[in-house]
């Protein structure tokens, strides 16, 4: 099977279609999303190296647990040993031994095949499109924030960052009711909010303001992000942090202390609850699709995923 | 000008327009809504004497706040005495003098015009038609249990009761992305949600299972939802009681204690929340009119709200 693989540089590869263990079922891909996780590792800044690829939509050809075969499914890009004490208290996302769908110690999903644990895969509905259900992993990170903060109809909430991930927070905050303003550097990627009537700002608009707010998400990754999420959260309010930083942050404790600032660490999400959302059609990131590419393509859709005005690219690799 | 009044007896009176106090804003109907307390009212069931209603949509017409002038605008109906602790804290909607649109002490809006002070009064947004805004203050009831609770997506949900509270509940509740459930005793009721991509289940159908829910919502009104709202709360769960009954209930509490379980009485919300879901087209509560009348029809409008089918009536006033 084509394979898109790292080993220090990227390049689409013949590999053997992989065979699943006795407890792993084998999915045909159907399509994947390039993330920034994936550039990154691309770009050698993480330790990975194989199949690319943990966004994906796929059909089920082999599968231990005979109610999944031919089910279109999204997966669950963690799998736990099963053994330890963290995977029995049904924490396989903290398992130490876990291996991570085209990130740590598996294959990923940017092949015409991969495997994962029966556990891991959760059916699509069937009114739900492929190149919308592909969204279902970095919605779900997205949704996280609110099974991690109890974000109210009548708070004033601060998104900083208007790339991917800052416009799938806002797609996902704007249903609480919340007052959401989102704040960025880029009128043509704020306007995928303002085109679901909501609120933006330029970075130099909200420099003119004092607003504060209750909940402030930092989704943009950069340093300045943090610095003007310190700035305007509330006294007693909650920051979420969902961006990663290269290196480390520096900044003086002693405000969060003073106004008692909750700071929250945010990462992945469980993939039932973003399937839901978008199969009620409360929210469609298809919008965010900035280009389809084959899996023959592979290398040219990395480009273009690069480029400053990309959002969401994706692979389609089999039908 | 007309109104509907209740003195014992309800009728279409003539009264003279009211004359708003220096510190009151003068407000002409467009539309109101017809709620189960306004029946409770009209039956003798409360204290209240005066002009019925309190969910209206209305133009400004006189007020000391100049920018109000010309405004469509709802209102939230509780009016402080501005000078009490309670009010000074900004908790005018627990002022022990407080007035309340229609039900406490203040004429109502079933007539041609009524008085608010300015500071309740809020803008709709132009995209919103009257007959939706005017649904703002029962959403934003449904929406104070989001105030209080926090739905997480992950969640499984509950709500019991298919009548126009459960469904506006259920409307709202969808929106955080956890598996709802709503319960009732009639189908063509539970096909409002079913019509938005909702799971429902009869009574008997429930009581099939061994479901057990995070949060489970009371709406039904009967003593009979409490109990089995009790039944279905599982273990450190939240029970939200939505419904007032007549006289009290009697029940066990030691389930309570021994499962942990949070009771939360939930009443009325804030109306700026309820106005941006549905002028964002999040939540759109129009299919549950069953029927619009004119102030001059109101008898029979009320006659019409208490048929066993009817869901919320509505009665044209100005425009
Ligand atoms: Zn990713
Ligand atoms: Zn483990
Ligand atoms: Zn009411
Ligand atoms: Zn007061």
């Amino acid at each position: 099977m084509k394979a898109l693989v790292f080993d220090g540089n990227l390049s689409l590869k013949d590999l053997p279609v992989p065979e699943p263990s006795p407890n792993e079922a084998l999915v045909k891909v159907l399509t994947a999303g390039i993330c920034k996780t994936d550039v990154e590792i691309s770009r050698g800044y993480m330790d990975f190296q194989g199949v690319l690829g943990h966004e994906f939509v796929g059909t089920v050809e082999q599968s231990p647990d005979p109610e999944q075969l031919g089910e279109r499914v999204v997966g669950e890009i963690n799998a736990g040993c099963g053994t330890c004490s963290w995977c029995k208290a049904g924490m396989e996302r903290h398992c130490p031994n876990r291996t991570c769908l085209g990130i740590l110690g598996r294959n990923g999903a940017m092949a015409e095949y991969l495997t994962l644990p029966p556990s891991n895969l959760i059916s699509v509905p069937e009114n739900l499109a492929t190149e919308r259900a592909v969204f279902a992993e970095p919605l779900a990170a997205a949704l996280e924030i609110l099974e991690q903060v109890h974000v109210k109809p009548a708070d004033e909430v601060l998104v900083i960052g208007d790339g991917k991930l800052g416009l799938l927070v806002c797609m996902v905050l704007r249903l609480t009711g919340c007052k959401l303003l989102l704040v960025g550097k880029h009128p043509e990627k704020l306007k995928y909010f303002q085109d679901l009537g909501g609120s933006t700002a330029l970075l130099h608009e909200l420099a003119d303001t004092r607003d504060k707010f209750d909940v402030v998400v930092e989704a943009s990754g950069s340093p300045g992000g943090w610095k003007l999420a310190l700035d305007r959260v509330k006294p007693r309010g909650t920051l979420v942090l969902k961006s990663t930083y290269h290196g480390s942050l520096e900044f003086n404790t002693a405000p969060l202390v003073i106004d008692e600032i909750t700071v929250v660490g945010s990462r992945c999400g469980q993939l039932a609850p973003a399937l839901r959302v978008m199969s009620q059609g409360l929210v469609d990131p298809t919008p965010l699709i900035s280009g389809t590419f084959l899996l023959t393509e592979a290398e040219t859709a990395f480009v273009k995923s690069q480029e400053p005005s990309s959002m969401k690219v994706l692979l389609k690799i089999g039908s």
